[in-house]
This record gives C-alpha cells, structure tokens and sequence, in this order.
C-alpha cells in the first residue's frame, strides 16, 4: 500500500507557460522522420518571449542544448505505445510516444546561433523533431553524456537486431 | 516584431499531473551535491501511481532513463543565476538552476530494478538529485549520447579550467 504522503504527493497538479515557441519545418507529425536510424538534421529557429531573454546571457558557449516543450497538438495518451520502430507494442514510458500521460517532449539540438533583438530573441539550432509553432517550456545546457558503452537499449536494440535478422 | 501566429502561441497554459513520487535520501536542498565535479550516486526509488504502471512495459530493458519532474518546492524563479560552480552570473537557460520560469527537472538515471505490485510498481535508481518526495511528470527511455568530443561546455568548461589556474 502507498504510503500518506506519496498519495497527497500524487495529488497535485503544476500549471506552465511558454518562454518560447519553436520554428520548425514540420507542419504535420507525418513529416517528423522516425523510427530506426532517423536522421534528424532539420534545422529550426527558437523565438524567445522578450521577457525570457535575459535568461539567455552565456548561452552562446554550448554546443548542444535540452529542449523541454509540449506535444500541444496530442489529445489523449495510451500507455501501451506501437512505435514505428518495431512490431510489438510497450510501455509508453519505454517509448518516445507523443501520447503521453503528461506531453513533455525532450529534444537535443545543437545550437548554431543566438540573435538578440530589441523585440526577443531568437536561438537558430539542428536537430527539431517537433511541429512548427510548438510551445517551449525551458532549455537546458547539455553537460554530459552517458558513454556508449554503458548504454542497453532494451526492445529498441532488439527491434534493430530483428532488423538484421528477421529469423529472430 | 514577432508575428500574431508566434504570440497566439505564447499566449497558452498546460496543466499537468505528477504519474509517480520520486524517494531520495534528501530533505533539504543544500545536502544535494552540486557543482563541478559533484557525483550523483545516490539511489532513490521511483514510486508510479497504480493508473500508470501499465507503461512501464519492457522499461526494464533500458540501462538509463530520463526523468522529467517538478522543482515543487522552488518559488519563483531568477533570469540570472549564481551557480555554485562559478563566482560569475549566468544566464537560467545556460545552468541548471532550479529557480526556472518553469521549474522542471530533467536527470539521467541508471535503472537498476523493477518492483510490480498490486497497488502500482517501483523503480529502483542510482543518480537522483531531486529533494524525496519530488512529484514525477514523465519518464523517457535513454536512447543515444552526444559523443563527449563534440561538446562544447561554455562557462562551465571555463571555470573547470580557472580552479585549476587561477591567473586565468
């Protein structure tokens, strides 16, 4: 049984607003490339809210940044997830699925550029996988990686392997 | 000037509920390592609420996870931020500080167990560094790294770099 307090814990609900909205040239999930080596190369432009933009200052010195943003065109979630990836369905929480319990999407871009003007700011990065006009709620400084050696990759290392060799 | 489509966008809310409880051995914010250097090895145990457990199928394939979740005990936030690493302000989006405009958090843990039961599930993992009783909004499955020699780590890379040679 859970405890007291894991359940009033549980029992709260947290409201956020856009710092910025993300350019991209996606107009529809259709357009996003996915599944098994999909390259995301797209490059996309961040349009800072002029309020945000001092939060910015040194921004310039990192290559790669977190996207924190909302799949705002989702209705609904499913808990078990059929991505194009693979045959078999699993957990959303094993999945990248848009259809999310909470729809927080999470990207790495690599920043190219920072232009700060009188009306906002815009940050030019590679890498967007969203739909244009998505809702960003935070960025982030990418500090480290977890070497790729370290790394298991449950039923996407499997789906691959699969791939290789359909008599598994 | 920034387009109407652009500030329609910005002009929206999302309200969003916690799917799990994350337990660490930490109460107060100042007994969480931080700063250059910090190690975060501590366990914490990931409690899911009994309506969400049914996504966490095949999560326990996945040697690392992402976990998305609330700076529930931070108010208000600060543009620019004094981080611990450095004597020089940075901008929020350029450090991990947890007084954010949206106060979310982002860690990559390590899973090391799945625990099923009849009133929902846990997960076991090293590398928390949120306060115990963090509400929890999204778990994504690590997938890929930026390989360390192409990152560049601006201000962070630079104050490494004066603790070791003051002059600088």
């Amino acid at each position: 049984m859970q405890s007291e307090e894991v359940l009033a814990a549980l029992d709260r609900s947290f409201t956020w607003r856009p710092i910025g909205i993300v350019r991209t040239p996606y107009l529809h999930g259709k357009e996003v490339p996915k599944g098994l080596g999909a390259q995301h190369q797209a490059e996309g432009t961040i349009e800072i809210a002029p309020e945000f933009v001092d939060g910015l200052r040194d921004i310039d010195g990192f290559s790669h940044l977190y996207l924190l943003w909302v799949f705002d065109r989702v209705h609904g979630f499913d808990l078990v997830s059929h991505p194009p990836t693979d045959d078999r369905p699993h957990g959303v929480f094993a999945t990248r699925s848009p259809q999310r319990p909470n729809p927080l999407g999470l990207t790495v871009v690599e920043l190219l550029g920072v232009e700060r003007r009188l009306d906002g700011a815009s940050l030019r990065v590679r890498g967007v996988d969203m739909l244009d006009l998505t809702p960003l709620l935070d960025i982030k400084p990418y500090l480290s990686s977890v070497p790729a050696e370290r790394l298991r990759r449950g039923w996407l290392a499997e789906a691959e392997a699969r791939r290789h060799d359909p008599a598994r």
